[in-house]
């Protein structure tokens, strides 16, 4: 059974922006697209500060995506309190990604008691996926999570 | 656009049956099941030798599980001359999957002139995910697989 | 400060061939060569069922060795009543092994109250760095291991 | 044998001032510390923009250092003239680290013709290591590197 969220995009949006406002890139480069069962999307408009040499957007431009969009759907499924903690990345760089707008989709792959993982994909506008992620993230250990039955096929 | 197999399932199993039997494990536990566009399927039926302590499939037989679908993918969309190596492999194990038949789906992420990377997961009977895995293979450089474009989405 | 073990490799392997004997590889091919503070070592006499074609080791069989030696670390620092199951899992092949004489030296990066992250390589006789790995293990629970200062430098 | 760097740190430091300075963090948080053979290292002052909430230093920033650490230390091995691309990036975040200067130590792996693997380690001012990563580049063939006897133990 896939998790439902808790949390809207518009209030993952209002609450990161109340205490991590950093999370969303200088000058507001990302933003929430949506939240949905098991799933969130943000958007990036990479802009000079996210280029490298070649112009194409940077590995850290692009982990700072994947890292914002895994935060936001432990956020929404999870809840308000969660102080989630990144635990292990591992990224897949596929294809360097020009100037442009770029969407990361995140998905669950389990929402056990203490850990998340998540899988990632990095599109252009194109659809074409430029890099790929899974990301585990430690939440505080609660009651309501069973130990089973808590994966998402 | 998504690369098309340039062998079939069973022209795959036939090969490794002939250079790499031991590729499907003891007793044949593993079996190609489908080769498709960007795509490969192979099955698992676990018997006692695959489990560790508490009844559950173990690591090194997901492992194994995963290197075999990868390389069925890989070689079927590259060719039967292909000496591809395993570079990196990443696994994040979700569930614990009890015996019985498990199946690994495997897709192409990118299929470039030197890598190729490919996104996997293994569900059990009810269709839970019980393991994700992304793997690079590096491939003889060939002429033919253009640098760009080479990305399935 | 270091971890020390708790069990010796002689404890450890005799807890090994009791609960667990396949851990070992077919016809012993792995043994026990030391547990240190913060380290284990394991060793692999890689035979005819460990390669694949062009006589080099399986990329399945460093698994199982670095699964091994991260398990035989795990349980010495932990103490034989856990539970520890792998969670995530990242190899890097570097050159391909002949056959021959491998050993695999894990390290304790952290020894968490439910996390233990190991750092591990695999080395040839000549001591070349064949293939290098990081993997997480999930513990129960414990008081009397604090959730700060308890990492190893 | 262990690979000898071709440039020094000031060289590359150089460099990287003139064709990506962006890679030095906002108002260059980040300075190379020294170049050796097979081995690079990288300083960081974190500051407020480098947090998260809790005042630990982001995901983000880690990444970031990992990035610039192990790119010097490909540059410095491998030449200026390398367009070197990160393929795959492996992280696990072990401690959140307070503010304060932290290191990054970049080690060779492999330095393949196409290929070159790092591992590195950050730690803090109690030598702490508080996250670990494992790095690849692609880099152009080069006939003058060999395809064998590349690795650095």
């Amino acid at each position: 059974m896939t998790p439902q969220p808790v949390m809207t995009s518009e209030e993952v949006t209002a609450l990161l922006r109340d205490v991590f406002p950093q999370a969303f890139g200088g000058e507001e480069a990302m933003t929430v697209a949506s939240v949905a069962a098991g799933e969130a999307t943000v958007l990036l408009k990479a802009g000079d500060t996210h280029l490298r040499p070649g112009g194409t957007v940077s590995g850290p431009t692009l982990f700072t995506l994947f890292d914002l969009a895994a935060y936001v759907l432990v956020l929404s499924h999870v809840g308000p309190e969660a102080l989630a903690v990144t635990t292990n990345a591992t990224l897949n760089f596929l294809v360097k990604p020009r100037p442009g707008p770029l969407r990361c989709v995140c998905r669950l792959l389990k929402l056990g008691r203490r850990l998340v993982v998540c899988d990632a994909q990095v599109l252009d506008e194109e659809d074409r996926v430029v890099a790929q992620a899974s990301l585990t993230y430690s939440v505080p250990p609660r009651p309501d999570r069973p130990k089973s039955a808590s994966t998402v096929s």
